[in-house]
């Protein structure tokens, strides 16, 4: 594509940089910019420099906070028995927003990958065991909940933190998996259906 | 959406801003930000500040710039005996796309629209006319196609400059609508069809 200007070249070049911005949806959000007021690009810039240079992340599970220690590792009014184990921090935002927990989380930042070479040690699952060791009497750590992807990584993942964590004597859970809400039998892949059935709950006609 | 920080809570809200972008995506494109060295959010940040404050439109055809006079008002290599009437930049950057084109441009940033109360001196359409008037006698302007969308907004501000440009003697040509190369008859809309019939061209068997 040949641009009339360098300056919309080095935009859309920067812009198209962003996963799953093509050139041309780049060059359609720079002539857009284009046409919006000065603050309008000013403060879209601003809070994108601000966000990598001034984010923090939680010394104890970390997820992204404004402190040292985030909103949900500080509140009192959450199970502090609980920790529930993602890969990544959009994990974290998904499971809050369905409201259906309490608990405290323990982002990873990733899971074992012996491919991609990410061991245990690239990864927070250390500072998951000090925090289980750590608690004191009224903190004291009872469940991990790992909510980790369904594949082999999560798997291979899940599987080490559960046998390291069998020495701590935690109650170890992992999310369901299932046939979606709404989901259809029919459409539903044979491996999911499979552990649907094998792991299948007591029904409560309640 | 609750957001574990106000950063990203900002930058989520700056970038679902943008066109197509919403909430989601923005956050998807935060974290993905989060992750990258510090400069690379420095130089997106940097060319959207850039490409704001320091963009020029060419005070001939209005096209986006780096200079006061554009790239291709500036080329002796060009036909400056026609001009390409566009309703915005993005369609300059289409047409220079097809190479099929070597004349100069005219941008008129936008089309007349009564019912958003965009007429004629909203337009850069009073520069088009005096762009045809004073050229000298090399630079003198013979042929003008007009290249606008084939919308009842396009085609008024067609109508209103083929009826101006009368007075001075210009050739008046339009882009031809039809059916897309590779188009299928049976699934052309009926009026592409119908003007494509009407607007039927000489049949060169080279």
């Amino acid at each position: 594509m040949n641009f009339p200007s360098k300056l919309i070249e080095d935009a859309v070049n920067e812009i198209s940089r962003l996963p799953g911005i093509g050139k041309k949806t780049a060059l359609r959000l720079a002539l857009h910019l284009l046409k919006q007021n000065e603050s309008v690009t000013t403060s879209l810039s601003q809070s994108i420099t601000k966000l990598r240079t001034e984010i923090k992340y939680c010394q104890i599970c970390h997820n992204i906070s404004d402190a040292d220690t985030c909103s949900i590792c500080m509140s009192q009014r959450r199970n502090r028995k609980i920790i529930c184990v993602v890969e990544e921090i959009p994990d974290v935002l998904a499971i809050e927003n369905t409201s259906q927990y309490d608990g405290l989380y323990h982002v990873l930042g990733g899971v074992i990958s012996p491919i991609q070479g990410v061991g245990p040690d690239e990864l927070k699952i250390d500072s998951l065991f000090s925090r289980i060791t750590i608690s004191d009497q009224d903190n004291h750590v009872e469940e991990v909940i790992l909510a980790l992807p369904a594949t082999m990584e999560g798997d291979t993942t899940s599987f080490y933190i559960t046998r390291k964590l069998k020495e701590y004597g935690v109650k170890v859970s992992t999310i369901a998996r299932g046939i979606p809400v709404g989901g259809e039998l029919e459409y539903t892949d044979e491996v999911t259906l499979g552990r649907s059935i094998l792991t299948r709950v007591n029904y409560s006609a309640d």
